[in-house]
C-alpha cells in the first residue's frame, strides 16, 4: 500500500509558508502501515498539478491531496481533481447549509465562490471540516489510485484528518499489525561515531528498523518496530535497545522526541530539591539562561554571575586575584575557584563553572579549550577538561551541554565520559 | 529560468520532522527570480531518489537536492546524483583536511565514510559548509539541468546558501539587467504593522520591489531594483528607502542580511570604549550570553550578574533588601536598583537589568510585564515598562532585544519608541 501527499499552494512553492500538514499526514499514514514514497509540492495552477496527478497515479495506491479546497479564484484542487479523475462534484447538503446559515447570521454577502465549498466527489464520500467550511473528500477509484482531498489550514486538516479521514482509510485499508516507535537520545558521541558503533545492527535490522538523526549537538536513534500486537512490538524494541545500550549506553541520557539534557536536568533539581549556582567566564550567561528556560527552575535556582574578564571573576565570584595571576583564566585552578566562590556566596548544594577559550587564542590556549568547574555538595571542589573546535558559538553552546550533563551524571552518580 | 528541489530523507517522507529547508531555498530562488514550480520529497533510497531526478530533468533548467550529504549509509545523494549524471566524485583537499584535522585534535577516530563528505561532483565547483563537513556542490550540466547539491542540517545548509551559493547562482543565471537588493532591518514593529503602513508602496512599486519578511522579533524590508546599471539600481533603492524611513524610520536599526541589534551595538560599545555590564532576573543570563556571541566583545565587557531570586538581587546586585520587600521584585525600583548596583559594582560605563514576569504569574502580575533599567553614564537611572505576550521564551528573547535596542538608542540620542 503506497500513498503519495500533494501540496498544492503557490505560496510553498514560494518559501513564504512552512509545510506542516504533510509531516502530519504522512505520520497518520505511519501508524496506519501505508508507505509514504514521493510527496510533491505543485503552485495553484491547473496543468502543473494535473502532471503531479499523473505522475502519482502512475506510482501510488492512493492520492492525498492538501490545499485550494477554500473559495478564492485560486483554489482550484478540486476541480481539477475532478477534472483529472472525469468524476462529477456534488453539494454536501449539511455543509452547504452551514455556509449559507453563517451567511445569514452575519449578515454577510455570500458568493458563488462560497458554495463551492461544499462540494465533493459524487461518487465518493464527503469529509466533515469542524473548523471550516471547505468539506474533505475520500473517492475509492475502480480504475486508479484512491484519492483524498485534505483542505490547507492546518487547523482545519487536523480534525479532519483525525476524526474523519482515519477510520476511513482504517476502514479501507485496515491491516492487522501494530507500528511503535521508541526515541533513544544520546549525547558526548557523533552521529558518524554512533552509526559506525550500530552499523551491523543497523543493516542487519528490519524490525524494529534502527535510524540515526543528527540533532544540534546531539544525537536521537529512532527504532520502529511493527508486530501483531503492541506487547510483541514493544518486547522487541526492548530486546534492540539492550543490545544497542551494550555498546553505546555510556552516552544515552533519555527517551522521546520531546526531551533534551537541559529538560531532565531541571527535572532531576527540582526532584530532589537540590539548589544550583553558575560563574561563567567564556559561556557569558548561556548556562543559566538555558536552565531557565524550564519553568519552575526557580525554586532550585537563586542566580549567578558572569564572569567575563578577570576583575569581574575575582568580585564577583571571589577567585582570589594570586589563583588568576599565577594559574591563568583557563585554568583547572580558576575554574575550581570560581564554582567554589559563587557556591559558598549563594549557598547552594552544586555550582558549576565554564572558563576557556571560546574563540581565537587566550594565554597561549588554542580555541575551543574549556575548563568546566563542579563543586558538589561536600565533595571536593573537580574540574574537567574539554577540546571542542573552533566555532566560538558552537564552542560555548557544547560546553554548556556538556555542564548539564555532568551535573546529571553527577546527581545520578553515573561515569562520566572521556575528556579532552 | 525553472528550478526544482528534491529534499531527500525518509524522516521527511515519515513525518518525523518538518522540511523548513526548502521554504528557505525557494525564498532565495524567488529572489534571484528563478521559478520553482514543483518540489518534491523523496526518501534515502537510490532507485526512487533517481526516479525523481528523471522526472526533475524533464522540466527544469535547474536540480536542487538537499539532505543525504551526511557520513552515515544511508546519505546517498550525491552517490547517486553523480552516477545519475555519469559524473565522478573527487575530494575537496581543504574540506578533507578539516576532517582529519578534526579528528586529530579531538582524538576520536575516524571512518571512511566522514571522508566521503568531502567529495563533490569533480566537473562541477565545491561548496563550503561553515557548519560542518558536508560540502555542498554545484555543476553546470552541458547536457541537461545544472544540479546544485546542498546539505540537509539547517544550520549547515543556509550559511553555505546564503555564503557560498547565491554568489555562485547570481552569476550563473544573471539577468541581462543589474539587479540589486538591499535590506533594512526594523525592531519594534510588526510584520502585519510595518505592511500595513507601507501597503500602498509595496502594492504599486514594481521596480524596485518592496517585500517584508518576518523575522524572530523583527521585520526586514528587502527592496530589489532591476535597472541597467548600478548607479541607476542604487539611485532608485535610495527613493524607495527615503519613502520608507518617512514612514517607519523610528524603527529602523540597520542594514543588511547578515546584521542583527547586538552586532550593531556591540560595535557601538567597541567603537566608542563604552563599558557595560548587566543584571538579569527574567532573562537569566540571556543578554549576556547574547552580548558575548560577538568576538571583541570582551574590552568593553566585564561581566555581571543573573539574581533569579530575591537573595541574589541583594546579594550580587546590592539591591537593598526593603526596596524589594516594599516595591516588589517587578517593579521599577528594583530595576533599577539592579542597574545601578552592577553599575557601582563593576564601574562600567552602562549598566542594563531586566525583571519581570516570562510566564505565568508574579506579584499579582501578569505573564509578559517587564520592566529595564538603564544607568548610562552619570545620567540619573532609569526604568521602562513593557508588556509582552504569554510565551515564556519569546518574552525573554524580546526583553533581551528591546534591552539591546533601547542602550542603541541611548548611545545614539534617538527616540525611543512608545512602551507598554
Amino acid at each position: 500500500m503506497q500513498a503519495e501527499i500533494i501540496a498544492v499552494g503557490t505560496e510553498l512553492l514560494l518559501g513564504q509558508i512552512i509545510d506542516t500538514n504533510s509531516p502530519k499526514v504522512a505520520q497518520k499514514l505511519a501508524e496506519l502501515d501505508i508507505n509514504v514514497f514521493y510527496q510533491t509540492t505543485v503552485g495553484d495552477n491547473e496543468p502543473r498539478l494535473i502532471d503531479a496527478l499523473q505522475i502519482a497515479s502512475e506510482r501510488a495506491d492512493l492520492i492525498i491531496t492538501i490545499g485550494g479546497l477554500g473559495p478564492t479564484v485560486d483554489d482550484l484542487t478540486k476541480q481539477t481533481v475532478a477534472k483529472f479523475l472525469k468524476q462529477e462534484l456534488a453539494a454536501d447538503e449539511q455543509a452547504l447549509k452551514k455556509i449559507i446559515d453563517y451567511h445569514d447570521t452575519t449578515s454577510k454577502p455570500m458568493s458563488e465562490n462560497n458554495k463551492l465549498q461544499a462540494l465533493y466527489l459524487a461518487a465518493g464520500q464527503s469529509l466533515k471540516n469542524d473548523n471550516g467550511f471547505a468539506v474533505g473528500s475520500f473517492y475509492k477509484n475502480p480504475n486508479g489510485p484512491d484519492v483524498l482531498l485534505l483542505p490547507g489550514p492546518p487547523w482545519e486538516l487536523e480534525p479532519m484528518l483525525t476524526n474523519y479521514t482515519v477510520p476511513v482509510l482504517q476502514k479501507e485499508y485496515k491491516n492487522t499489525g501494530m507500528l511503535i516507535s521508541r526515541v533513544l537520545r544520546f549525547f558526548g558521541i557523533g552521529e558518524s561515531r554512533l552509526a559506525t558503533k550500530l552499523a551491523d545492527l543497523i543493516d542487519e535490522q528490519s524490525n524494529p528498523t534502527i535510524a540515526p538523526y543528527a540533532k544540534k549537538h546531539e544525537v536521537t536513534l529512532r527504532l520502529t518496530a511493527q508486530a501483531d500486537n503492541r506487547e510483541s512490538a514493544i518486547k522487541m524494541l526492548d530486546l534492540a535497545e539492550d543490545k544497542i545500550m551494550e555498546r553505546v549506553g555510556i552516552y544515552f541520557y533519555g527517551y522521546g522526541d520531546d526531551n533534551s539534557l537541559v529538560k531532565c536536568l531541571a527535572n532531576l533539581l527540582i526532584g530532589q530539591q537540590l539548589t544550583i549556582s553558575a560563574a561563567e567566564s567564556l559561556t557569558a550567561g548561556l548556562f543559566q539562561s538555558t536552565l531557565a528556560t524550564f519553568p519552575g527552575i526557580s525554586t532550585v535556582f537563586p542566580g549567578g554571575v558572569v564572569t567575563y574578564n578577570p576583575t569581574a571573576k575575582n568580585k564577583l565570584a571571589k577567585v582570589p586575584v594570586d589563583v588568576i595571576d599565577t594559574y591563568g583564566v583557563v585554568s583547572r585552578e580558576t575554574a575550581i575557584e570560581m564554582a567554589k566562590g559563587i557556591k559558598e556566596r549563594l549557598s547552594t548544594n552544586i555550582a558549576i563553572s565554564f572558563t576557556g577559550v571560546a574563540s581565537g587564542e587566550l594565554e597561549g590556549h588554542k580555541a575551543g579549550m574549556v575548563w568546566i568547574g563542579l563543586a558538589y555538595e561536600d565533595q571536593p571542589v573537580e574540574a574537567y577538561l574539554y577540546q571542542f573546535g573552533q566555532d566560538r558559538q558552537k564552542n560555548r553552546e557544547r560546553a554548556v551541554l556538556t555542564g548539564l550533563d555532568l551535573i546529571r551524571r553527577k546527581i545520578l552518580n553515573q561515569t562520566i565520559p572521556e575528556q579532552i
